[in-house]
């Protein structure tokens, strides 16, 4: 089983490929760049949906449902957003049999309808802040891509904000890069960077676009979501106005944020090994899995009475947890079965184990003879959840360090070109380029600058590409 | 306000929009026949998919997701399928700028691409059963549109089964729409009656197909759900086999089942009266809402802050509860709004409610001063919960009643003729009719056969309409 997955070190992509395929997360679909994403696969989308939906209502939001499609001529409002989203847009043109009048996009985001029917409900301050949020499926024509990464039609939740002033909305916008940021860090276990976008990469349509980045175990970053403060760009071509408490008409200012299926994709890479999926117990579908071990009839008897026991009193307190008791597969074959699907903790009763009283514990972060322990049955569900949070933080721990382990400071651009192929990583650089450098830098090192973090050094510098002085550093790396 | 909702007695489809409109449920898009669901209405659907999902899972089954497009070719395979969906198909000939070598089928519905994916996951006995569902929107292009009860796009859940025999998938069958019909009576206190379609209105593609069906306040009946035994119809189109235990190659037995937002529909015309909604405690966003009265600022303070208290109290016993602080409206202002968004049950908290340590408290099933009554401050939380337990007790009570005093026994097809437009309701008769007499009865009165009830009635009779001796009797009403 464990050769039907290639090393990482080897072939990185091959292995990403392979682990989705083992763990039974998703399969090609018969349609060009779609997938399905398999229970095991939306089990973990599940999981981040009530984490996100619940923090999202905690902060004042309420969910909302805008059509799928969108008329071709609320597209083309935004000048900069058809430019952006036009290339990759899937047409509906005939529907019941008939063409129709106007062509139909399916929705590659939903900025556009959203501020049509603003334009409707908003009329004045009092009206102010709208706070929505939209769980749904989207659609992209993109060229090339990849289970989970990049997908011609992929689910996400889409934040489409309204406020009054400027200040308010730029408020938003970083509440909610913090919501993912933290998202990120305490359920997902990764150690996310969260900064502002470049020109080049913003959104089409916005003002600012900031992202949360994270580093992959091949050195690579994948951007997994990202805040946008849309200024007034969109009320002013959907004429979404309000009339303040100054008895002045006023544009709103807005913000929309997103977080997707790549999150999947970037659980898998940030945490995967060798043996498959690592995944943390807060996302985890089933966080223990408890492998009964017997040869006898009956010891079969004793050992699944207790096993039952011992899942139910896990369940009690909360923990996720799964008796593998189907038949005729070896205690091995269940091991790698749950060690591929990355299950957290694996506890394994045998006759011996119930005779002296405790189970074996094998934390899927620890393989090997090495990680085993024994817990006592007695107090056993209240160590069982000491040790998923103990095996939350210890991932988030060597999550922290490989990326910190992967980030370099550099001066000059040449470090870069020499560096990057042979230690991917996140390159930490003064910043004061444009661009013509970023394209530059794209063509030569494949490198993008993924953002200007947030967590500013202080000090100055000279721009590694441009020499110019500048307060400003970059993150730059291969990215997703 | 209470003007801006036409009587129901007077016009029931233009009292449906108005309260559709007034609670802000759901606004019309700038999309032919789509609709846009308002936050309000959304959260009543999100509580419906939360009691919907713990049963589906309860029930061994897990969510998956397929694309959102469907290869014509795919659509085609099935002749009966095809038959019934090639009609209202929306299609996808364009992508990324080029026009599309096969036209793709926004998903009016799943079974062909997921057989598709069955034929690759079920080879053997043990991949058997499988049992999934999927949360979607789907698109049927239909010709006539009406909020939440048939729109172009609509959200979903689709059951899909496999099974090794036609016991194990007509036993499924029944579980599924047995577990609509306890939803339907349980959460959203509706009273459906649980029956086979006849062949004429039967699922394209099915062998069977089952419905829980539904009265409204004007005796119409309302589709409310359904489950479908397949047969091995798909089977054979996709070539869904598996090697038996008998070492024979066999196909798989199949199920689907679905209900749609269109039950948000039924819980508006199953229980809505003349001043708006009236939600069932069990789905209501918000079950319990609190207005405090004062004039002074002293009075204000102390009113506020006992409010709180009590909010507080309510939502640690678990209820959904809202305190209406919005300055600047008044109690009666307040009163109505939350009348019109059928809130279960409304406390009102005054300076005299204060000093005699009670709470005013109005159900919203029995409006008006008779209904009134007080709760003393001491013990709130439980009287609150076992309140909202019997005003969800009632509803059903009452919708039974409603039901139960407009079903007919009629023996003759003249009496249908003659009494169904003065009073319309559910006409039982016996049913050995086959689709001429459907259609004749269609033309002539604008009623269907519903369904024929699995609540037999034991004993026989002649067919209303054929004077054929049968022992079945179906249900016979005018339908959305």
């Amino acid at each position: 089983m464990a050769k039907k997955i290639t090393s990482p070190a080897e072939d990185f992509s091959r292995w990403y490929l392979d682990v989705i395929r083992e763990a039974e997360l998703a399969d090609t679909a018969p349609v060009r760049g779609c997938m399905i994403i398999r229970p095991y696969g939306y089990a973990i989308w599940e999981n981040m949906k009530a984490s996100l939906d619940r923090r999202f209502k905690q902060t004042g939001h309420s969910n909302a449902y805008f059509p799928l499609f969108i008329p071709q001529s609320f597209i083309t409002k935004e000048s900069e957003h058809v430019e952006g989203f036009a290339p990759e847009l899937a047409m509906v043109t005939h529907g019941g049999g008939k063409e129709l009048e106007e062509p139909l996009a399916v929705r590659p985001t939903s900025e556009t309808i959203i501020n049509h029917m603003f334009s409707k409900w908003i009329n004045s301050y009092r009206d102010l802040p709208m706070l929505l949020n939209q769980w749904a499926n989207v659609v992209r024509w993109e060229m090339r891509t990849r289970p989970f990464l990049r997908t011609t039609e992929f689910l996400w939740q889409e934040g489409h904000t309204a406020h009054a002033t400027e200040e308010e909305a730029r408020e938003e916008t970083m509440r909610m890069l913090g919501v993912y940021e933290d998202f990120a860090r305490e359920d997902a276990a990764i150690p996310v960077v969260a900064g502002l976008k470049t020109e080049s990469e913003k959104f089409a349509g916005a003002v600012d676009t900031y992202a949360i980045e994270a580093m992959m175990r091949n050195g690579w970053a994948l951007q997994s979501g990202t805040s946008h403060y849309l200024g007034t760009n969109f009320a002013r071509a959907f004429d979404t106005r309000f009339l303040d408490s100054d008895n002045e008409q006023k544009y709103v200012h807005q913000t929309s944020w997103g977080v997707s299926t790549r999150l999947v994709g970037a659980l898998i890479m940030a945490h995967g090994d060798e043996h498959g999926l690592r995944l943390p117990p807060s996302l985890a579908p089933v966080q223990t899995v408890i492998v009964p071990i017997f040869r006898s009839d009956d010891d079969r008897t004793r050992v699944l009475g207790k096993a039952a026991e011992i899942r139910g009193r896990l369940a009690d307190a909360g923990v996720r947890v799964k008796l593998d008791d189907t038949e005729g597969a070896s205690p091995g074959f269940k091991f790698n079965h749950w060690e591929v699907r990355g299950v957290p903790l694996r506890l394994e009763l045998g006759p011996r184990d119930l005779e002296e009283g405790h189970v074996m514990a094998s934390p899927r972060n620890r393989p090997g003879r090495e990680g085993k322990f024994t817990i006592p049955m007695e107090g056993l569900a209240e160590r069982v959840v000491e040790r998923l949070d103990a095996i939350q933080a210890e991932m988030l721990e060597e999550a922290t360090e490989y990326r910190d382990s992967r980030t370099y400071e550099i001066d000059s651009y040449d470090q870069l070109v020499q560096q990057l192929p042979q230690k991917p990583g996140f390159y930490r650089v003064w910043w004061a380029g444009g661009d013509e450098e970023e394209q530059r830098m794209k063509e030569e090192t494949k490198a993008t600058v993924r953002c200007i973090p947030l967590d500013r050094p202080g000090g100055s510098g000279k721009c590694f590409m441009t020499g110019r002085e500048t307060d400003r550093k970059a993150i730059v790396a291969r990215a997703y």
